[in-house]
């Protein structure tokens, strides 16, 4: 297997993380560079028609795209310890919050990064008002993880899962969005201190 | 256990052709009206948070939304015939195509209907430029759609899983976004009046 590997972008480093929680080691990591558009040749193009980060190519030369996609197929290859939960109700409530926390919080906080930072003007066709409009709605996005971990070591209990991995990738995501962290979200920045110490988020 | 339903929405739509195709029978409907704004209500948001339809109410209480993770547990539940796959590899191309579709084709259809539709004037705050650009989108959404059927009777292959159903939803709601569906894509055009004739899609 060869992992397609995107260095710092948030979707290449929810998959290093999955690994690395799951004990897995990495396969063989091939860098692209998407400052340089190396994503949009018609190579890499041939490889993932969406043009997205990471890609995992199987041994039979399939590649399997998307971020979930990929760590389901980890998840099937090794259920242990299991980070999509392991029965109907539980592995249903874990698909729910990674949802909730992708459409919400984790693409407010993309947006915003994608339609107003400087550095993306050359990779997007940036609507600023997309941008602002996102911007408005983060409070809301961080309250429903907020109340949800009060209750909560991790999003969906006392263990971590795929839900942590994105909601965490997308707090940190929120400094290059230049998106402050507002001090009221107590759980939040004690339940990310936590994840931020774990050997996988050096991934 | 009952279903929290939103009618014609796409999304209610998704989960209830869901059950028909798995052969399960719909759970007790409870009607949720999102024209008058039922969703928004204090009781609803104390079902789900995420103010969103549908949602499943397990028989011990718990509030299961977003309509994939419905979905899931249902097929875990019943898992045949499966409409997730039933090995790692199918699982995972399942996956990436659901998701490829959900995240392109269909996030862009529901951008330009919540965007520009004067029905939903009074439920969204319109970003008429993000309509606009989702607007310009749609064609290589629909391409990437089209090479896929060109080579499979279904997304997938030779059998119907959950990433027709989200596919051919989202081709279904081209028509109150008033995106008309050109005549070059004939793959799109054959394998969607064969969905359209299945009886699921009458749900």
């Amino acid at each position: 297997m060869k992992l397609y590997d995107g260095g710092r972008a948030p979707n290449p480093r929810r998959v290093r993380i999955f690994f690395a929680e799951k004990g897995v080691p990495l396969p063989e990591l091939v860098p692209v560079d998407m400052a340089s558009k190396e994503h949009k040749t018609a190579d890499f193009t041939k490889l993932n028609p969406a043009q997205r980060l990471p890609v995992l190519e199987l041994d039979d030369g399939t590649a399997l795209a998307e971020t979930i996609a990929i760590c389901r197929y980890v998840e099937a290859l090794h259920p242990q310890p299991s980070l999509f939960g392991s029965d109907a109700k539980q592995g249903a409530m874990i698909e729910m919050w990674n949802r909730r926390i992708e459409l919400g919080l984790f693409s407010s906080v993309s947006a915003v990064f994608r339609h107003s930072h400087p550095a993306m003007a050359e990779l997007e066709d940036q609507v600023p008002e997309w941008a602002e409009a996102n911007r408005e709605q983060l409070d809301d996005h961080l309250w429903l993880l907020e109340l949800q971990l009060a209750g909560n070591e991790f999003v969906c209990g006392p263990a971590l899962t795929v839900a942590d991995i994105t909601a965490g990738i997308a707090i940190d995501f929120m400094k290059p969005a230049k998106l402050p962290l507002p001090e009221d979200f107590v759980q939040i920045r004690r339940w990310h201190a936590a994840l931020s110490a774990r050997p996988s988020w050096k991934a």
